[in-house]
């Protein structure tokens, strides 16, 4: 069992960090607002710190899940950061989905002080983390990796790792793309669906098992034809995410059309009051 | 056990009527080219008939499966065609993708006559009809599709009444236009994929189990980024549904941006030479 | 001075036979309802006939301006149309827009009947066809064009032949391709400006000597600001054009991906009650 | 005559300091690369400095028209910046394209030491500062404004105050909006003009003087037709402020549908080597 720091307790970090020390880790952990953090040991039984930089310390693995490039560089580098708290042959995994660029950076920040860094973000939502059940896509060295691996897997049903520094992050972004593509398609395939007089129900489940079948169709279509919009991350996240994604896109000069253009749609939803509903809210354009 | 007229014998119709004739019915065939009539009924031991109208006297059910709205006008309304030969008291059921109006309007035409007509576009491709695995989306009255149903049964994993007549071909639209969005937004996937230098197979089959996944991300991801086009449902006729799509679209008044985008995004790879490719081939406008 | 029949006495037609007369020719009009064309011939002193064959009878020059390509059929080539009244040598112009498809055929009709037949769609809009100030576009034979010209420059500021049959129409799409991609443009220009509070009539004021000058933007970017949308073409009509240009585009493979989302984003306004607005409301998409 | 220092000698700021100096002012030049200040004090007989704080010493008008963003945060607020040598009472005016969040943290920085800061970009391209005939879209306050404003004048067609720090950019990036626009919908009407087979001369002759008419028309079509793209504003630099318009409408949660479509094709131009052809090159997208 390992000694543990984890950075960061918002709905996906709290339930990461409890999976940690329910397997018998010993766990340290911070947060921005304290408060959270001593909740958290009240409910978990670990430690709570005042910075990254006492969590990290003594600790053989740190994990981070915060919000943006700006909070993974405060925890990591910025004052009572946790990598200058961190020894010679720690390993450092990030949960956040964050730029490549951030990654690769921590990655060379962290070569040069012997600490082993992961990007590691995760999909599979707040359910995910609380059920154990998250996948796990992971950029970085074969070593750090083959230590962390085993640790991560207590929160994990898949996790993978795709390559150097940044493949964790730039594997994520895969993902969102085909997510953008999905659910626009969907939001106009129901629409149209809603319009024709057809009975959604009926017409997702007849062509729910060929080659128009998606996980969206199959969990989200339903929802989406009954207006509700309450299930999971939302469109503000997915429009930092689609930021993410479009600037690394520009560095590789790669074209995303269409993963553009529904990034601007989802800018109407958000305008419409919509930036908490999930991404399948893009149907709102459509219906109000 | 029934007597059966089949139109139309093109890479679906040829052995969805080869199903109905080893089922035991009586099947009598009619195809614009009188030599693939003749081929079926040497292989599958049923009878060729010269017109449309002959292959139709006597039947209790007329299937047809051609190819465009006109070719449907002409076996049903035009010279020989098979309405004038049909009794009152049976069934025509039309297996071609062609607009809600032309169904609409045989609909009308055959309830004038007493025969009952269905609209019933498939989905599951050339393998789908050779394994009798097809799924059809029947629209139309429900004595009619009552009485038809336990014949298509017979080439068919599944069979559903989506609603009147029309139905069927709105329902295989928004099959369609799911289908659109989905291959755009992978398309980019897998380029954005390739050139940030990810390994596809490892992205696809860790991403491959959330809320990304899709029909098509599990059999097209791997074949798109190996440059393979040859799955199938050809890009000339995607655009012959999707132009369905638009004007139904039309008469509804619903907005399908995407859809028309990436209709015209098919354009540039039929002016690529790509007509005959697979619909998956939309990442060729990224990678020649 | 010429023996002349005008069929189609709408909000263009009705001033440009008006011209016509009173430039001296001897003008008969048809009208599809009667009491136009009694109250044009009250008005201008010229003849009001009951069917395009009796306004034809014994002219010179046969002009029409209808609504789409199945008012041109049935004015042309239906019962009592003009072409069975024609005589050989006489010329036939049309100031519809419509398809480039049906121009050919009509150039076709008219050449086994030695009627020159030309294209001629107008733009300049009803002030235009008013103050005879319109531009004339022209497709077909140049001997026809020869013959036609003195008398189309009664009511144009310009008219140029653009080349054989259909010509005068694919000039006409250029124009609408180009205005969708100006108004969209201007239209995301405009709710930048106001939701940046800048003053638009200073911005305008200010760009609107440079490269980002355009007719519409002298013109509409005040009204748009304004959020005053009745200064004539409406979006009804052109979606009407738009849907000849993508038709038209669909048979030269040419892709028109802005085009065919403007399209899109005019059935969003269509869907807002803006049906009758003019063509800069793609506005209210964005300000409702 | 004043004392004024110009930062930044590029094809832009080089002419545009000849202006000032010619007119009888005393020009300090500061550039990068210091051989081209050089060249420019022995071309127009002003001083070169070291420094752009060392060109700033006394000045009261210090000018910039520099690269990006960091550009110009280097010579203002970086190490020997003009601000630390600037004295209170003096005017910044700063002609980059750059975005409205820096403009509006220099005017900040700028009240908070006394000096007057005005943005000020410029449009009217390489010509345009070689003739002295540029717009200028200045944000800041009036007096500032009020006293910087006859200086500009002497390279200057048009100067306009468009409101308060930062308006100066937004009103720029209004102008890139109108433009992508145009261009997008030009590049297709070219295509689709030379598709038809009809001669682009007569074509935007014809329609060049109505509601289709552009500067962009009036002088690139011809140039698009002929596939020339060498005449100025190059994709590379379109894309920057494509960026930077793309940022303030996140921040005004503006949405900008058809400007981010075009932004990702200007992508497609940079991918097939087209970085440094002029904007109109959209249309290589179609033809190569």
């Amino acid at each position: 069992m390992a000694e543990i720091a984890f950075l960061g307790l918002g709905v996906m970090g709290f339930p990461m960090a409890g999976h940690l020390q329910r397997a018998g880790h010993s766990v340290t952990v911070y947060n921005r607002t304290a408060k959270k953090a001593r909740d958290w040991a009240a409910k978990h039984g670990g430690t709570a710190a005042e910075t990254p930089a006492a969590a990290a310390e003594g600790a053989e693995f740190v994990f981070a899940c915060v919000g943006r490039d700006e909070d993974l560089r405060k925890v990591t580098l910025g004052e009572d950061g946790c990598f200058a708290a961190m020894t010679s042959g720690s390993v450092f995994a990030d949960h956040t989905t964050v730029s490549a660029a951030i990654a690769r950076e921590l990655a060379e920040e962290g070569a040069a002080r012997g600490i082993g860094v992961l990007d590691a973000p995760i999909s599979g939502g707040q359910a995910g983390a609380e059920n154990g059940a998250l996948t796990i896509m992971v950029g970085g060295a074969e070593e750090a990796f083959a230590r962390a691996e085993p640790v991560m897997q207590v929160y994990a049903k898949r996790v993978g790792l795709m390559g150097p520094a940044g493949s964790g992050q730039t594997t994520k972004m895969v993902n969102q793309i085909c997510i953008a593509g999905i659910l626009q398609g969907l939001a106009e395939a129901v629409n149209f669906t809603l319009e024709s007089g057809l009975d959604p129900e009926a017409v997702f489940d007849v062509i729910g098992k060929g080659a128009a079948q998606s996980w969206q169709m199959d969990n989200r279509a339903g929802t989406m034809a009954a207006g509700e919009y309450d299930f999971g991350f939302a469109v503000d996240w997915m429009r930092k995410d689609l930021g993410l994604v479009l600037g690394e896109a520009e560095r590789l000069g790669v074209s995303l059309p269409v993963t553009a253009l529904v990034d601007q749609f989802y800018k109407d939803v958000q305008a419409m009051g919509g930036g908490r509903n999930d991404t399948s809210s893009l149907l709102r354009r459509f219906r109000g």
